[in-house]
């Protein structure tokens, strides 16, 4: 089974509308990246930043957005890898509905390319990252 | 030309890797698209939410993140409306390096919905709306 | 021993400067609160706004910042109640640095006024959360 | 006349009970730091960051909150120099209703300390900022 974060919808996500502002879906991708680094690579993904000198911006994102959700919701945030290629990493993000998983609130991936902190120059997907991601594509 | 919102970028839209958190570029697409409606259509998009009944929340994003952005940056977000369709808006954005147009620097697009404020269903773009909207997209 | 909600800073917390920034500690004391609603009386904010027809907006806060915090760190956030009044409640915050419980990171209060979600009007801090937050104070 | 920075409450500044999040004021206060470096002391926050290696991290906010305010609404923040110590700078902040001036919607303090960005070391007010200030302070 894919990693899932657990996300919780908070009294300052919401927007004029009473609903998740779009963008924090955005942000809620990013906080189940740094749960999947820490979970599933075993590495923070602050170590990642200032030990490793790893950086991983993203180039490119989509999203569907499918429900709207409400304070007081929670999600389960699937992440997938989807690609791997020599600089970049496509993540796939797929959010349920904690409680009812079959409810799909929002899909979407983005694309990040790995770069070097101190330089922001890009560089090859580090071996060690690389390998770890591999594994979990063929865990599941 | 196309409306074009100016956008700074502060202290807080900045990230542990030292540039603009890529989900606030999303956020810099609704303040633009917040612009667009006092400037553009004459009338603040809060008055659209509680005197007008009307809501836009969005069911897709896309965007391409072309530079990075560090603190104290400025970007001229320009608007285009690309569709109006019986209950949706597609938007385009792109956002160009201040003081020097021919640097883009994030381009995307979403789609709103048309919804009731209260009801939270699905409506036709008003008429206004679709006017107001035609105009804009001929007019340049 | 006073509620203590968990805080993880994350990588979107951090500022320009490499650190936690300054407001994102008052969003964590907004957050604790949430926790503390939850876990300590039973009910969810959410529940409260929304069910109970009940907010507690601020109108004081006040704040000291002892230690920089960096992306990656972790805070135990303590909950206190240091007073209830007719129709206000004041909150204590002590942020601890988890796994070193002895180092404060950030203390403070604020006070809170329950106001009925519909009209704004100010209310008298109804009789169940009056007695929730007593059996806490006696607790410990 | 004080400095005044001119703030618009955004549609994500408002939270579930549908008025400005209370902490998005302090982001104000900050906003409004940010806007007095570049119109009164001549150089951007970035700049004194990055070139002149200072930072201000704060050490202490207080904060009334005085009045909601919701999406739409306009708020002139002064901005006033209370204290300048060896090391630290007392700022006051007066949030007025735009278009209303007597109407103070918030009001506060807070009291930054003078530090290098690299070491984060404690540093006396330079003297290109306690000359400007002072400046400042005698101007009205």
């Amino acid at each position: 089974m894919a990693f899932r974060a657990p996300i919780k919808v908070c009294f300052s996500d919401i927007d004029n509308a009473g609903i998740v502002y779009y963008p924090r879906f955005i942000h809620y991708f990013h906080l189940a990246m740094e749960e999947f680094f820490s979970s599933v690579m075993g590495i923070d993904y602050s170590a990642v930043l200032h030990e490793r000198n790893l950086a991983c911006p993203t180039v490119r994102v989509e999203c569907d957005f499918k429900r709207r959700m409400k304070y007081g919701d929670r999600i389960d945030m699937e992440v997938r890898i989807i690609n791997i290629g020599r600089t970049s990493i496509t993540w796939g993000y797929c959010g349920r509905l904690h409680g009812n998983e079959d409810v799909i609130v929002v899909e979407g991936s983005n694309v990040t390319v790995c770069t070097s902190v101190d330089t922001f120059e890009k560089m090859d997907v580090p071996l060690w990252l690389r390998e770890g991601l591999t594994r979990y594509m063929n865990s599941f």
